[in-house]
């Protein structure tokens, strides 16, 4: 069987990374007789937009939607187009178009990656945020009145629903209940916003019934975010709405330090349509075109398509790679950010050998 | 000149590190001759509601607006009350009545507290959040459609207005402009939240035009974060909207390992209405009772409360007092929060007696 994957570099160092990631999938696709078949697309990157006014063509839902999935770099040049406007024409068409309602970030202290945090070492965090990725906060429903008036008065709409809301705790409870610790927790903030938050927890105590074997808590997100700072060994499933989970999913990377190299997974879980993988980081027009940029995100965005893609092994097998040649720790190998002299080619061939 | 000020420990907690709070004060007054008269509410707390079924009197507005400041200590108690009801009752409504619209909130490494972050030292990390304290996010405005039902849809607005933006920011700027580094950072999430962020941004650019000697940056919320942990030292004054100043002036003190100690303002700056100054921990019904809880948020707060009221060499004291019983670092004196054996009363009084 063939797994048809779009490949979509997107902007900056998308465009490095993209070959890195590819040629890890390639060698594991070897190795575990996986039939990977990738096709290459050229639109959704500001390139495109200032060739043709737009940031995909309008028949990019009928390009895509055969696909198995979509393994995409980053997107985003703000010197030349607004980011509302690349990521709106892009990502979040992606996100919304083909359903992606899970977005899942792991969260991992990796062996030979400093982390921020005194005294913690790998094992001590591992958890995954489940953010929904298609309602809520990000919304383009609101407007402007009085404008440009000093009465100025403007007004975004948050919008959740039960029906995009229950799937995604459904999603996390049962990831969480697939877990050895069986712990959710939910990002709330029923305190200070007072339709939306309070109805969100309501849902989580529903959903919970279903799951007796999970155990829940939940904390509003202020001071969520600071106890993933002073305890992040608390956590194992965090579930959050699509702002809480844009933060926390930021956050958590950076407290084990992997934020330029963590990976997301963008899932519509029934297959119905492709689901999209991507590195946390984004296309970084500082290093861009100077052959820097450290790779991994992008290849363990592959493990994670591998493994959403059925072949748990050979996702396996990309982690165990990068983690031994993190732990290795050769200079020459290793990307600047983790204090190597080497290129993001130098790694992704390290790594790719591994496998 | 008397200062008259409103005293409300409201619940848990607050009860017991009140009482520290007005010791330190009572001695700085004396030591530096300011004539401060406290008066004492019993409203604002949930057993104001379990004896009248709302929070407080109709009259609270009538009662507490000639005075020159409030101080605050903590309130909710979510095993009796729901959280939305008691700070929408009380706290919320300060803010918003009094016309609050700045939320000042220092991080900073002090001497002997336990930075959760690797290889920092005190004068390492030493910025301001200033947060929009009346609008924005927080609103109750929106409401259900189909409740109840699986098509069930939950909106709500948030609503900023332009009077309400620029406040905020001059405040920021001035701040910024006043201090060595003269920096202001701009939290903002124009990529995702497509309406007011952008918007926002806007404003930021255009209030930047009066303050041509401040250098200003944004980020946008989920990159911010992580910074807080990455690279606190880049900040000097962050200023955010009412959600993500809220997120921020947890994550900033938690950074520095002072969120049990933490202080903060809700200021008017025009004096129309009183300020309100309280610590950011709130009631801590897990520790309520015992009298152990740390009572230098309440402290610091009346420095902060001491500082808008113009008593700067007052103020100063005060927090020159704490360092210094920190630094001391005596277990017998210390709570067990900080790694001591004593109680709220001790480091009160130690404090006091330092001032
Ligand atoms: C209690 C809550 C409503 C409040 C807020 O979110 O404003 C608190 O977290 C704070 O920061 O003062
Ligand atoms: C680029 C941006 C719109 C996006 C988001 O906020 O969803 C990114 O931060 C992410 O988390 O994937």
């Amino acid at each position: 069987m063939t797994h048809r994957i779009a490949v979509i570099p997107g902007d900056g160092i998308g465009n490095e990374v993209m070959p890195e990631g590819l040629r890890v999938l390639e060698a594991v696709a070897k190795r575990f007789d996986i039939d990977l078949a990738f096709e290459h697309f050229d639109f959704a990157c500001c390139d495109y937009y200032a060739k043709h006014g737009k940031m995909m063509p309008d028949d990019w839902f009928e390009q895509l939607k055969d696909f198995d999935a979509i393994f995409y770099g980053a997107v985003g040049w703000p010197d030349t187009v607004p980011d509302h406007i690349s990521l709106w024409g892009s990502l979040l068409q992606f996100r919304r178009q083909f359903d992606q309602y899970i977005n899942l970030r792991p969260c991992k202290l990796l062996p030979g990656i400093k982390s921020p945090l005194a005294d913690r070492k790998p094992g001590d965090i591992d958890f995954y945020v489940v953010r929904e990725n298609t309602e809520g906060e990000y919304s383009s429903v609101g407007g402007k009145m009085f404008e440009g008036t000093e009465r100025e008065v403007v007004i975004q709409e948050t919008v959740m629903t039960r029906h995009g809301t229950d799937r995604v705790l459904k999603f996390a409870f049962e990831l969480a209940q697939s877990r050895p610790r069986k712990k959710l927790t939910s990002a709330t903030k029923s305190n200070g916003i007072a339709i939306t938050m309070p109805w969100w927890d309501e849902r989580v105590v529903a959903m919970s019934g279903n799951y007796p074997e999970v155990s829940v808590d939940k904390f509003h997100i202020d001071i969520l975010t600071a106890n993933f700072v002073m305890h992040p060994d608390w956590f194992d499933v965090v579930v959050a709405s699509n702002l809480f989970g844009d933060i926390l999913s930021d956050l958590g990377p950076a407290c084990t330090g992997t934020i330029g190299v963590a990976p997301s997974a963008n899932i519509n879980p029934e297959g119905k349509f492709p689901s999209l993988f991507e590195p946390v980081h984004g296309s970084a027009p500082d290093i861009a075109g100077k052959g820097i940029a450290n790779p991994i995100g992008q290849i363990w965005s592959g493990a994670l398509m591998l493994e959403h893609l059925g072949h748990k092994a050979a996702a396996k097998a990309i982690v165990d790679a990068f983690e031994a040649v993190l732990e290795e720790a050769d200079p020459a190998v290793l990307t600047p950010d983790i204090r190597g002299q080497g290129t993001t080619q130098t790694l992704g061939k390290a790594i790719a050998e591994r496998v």
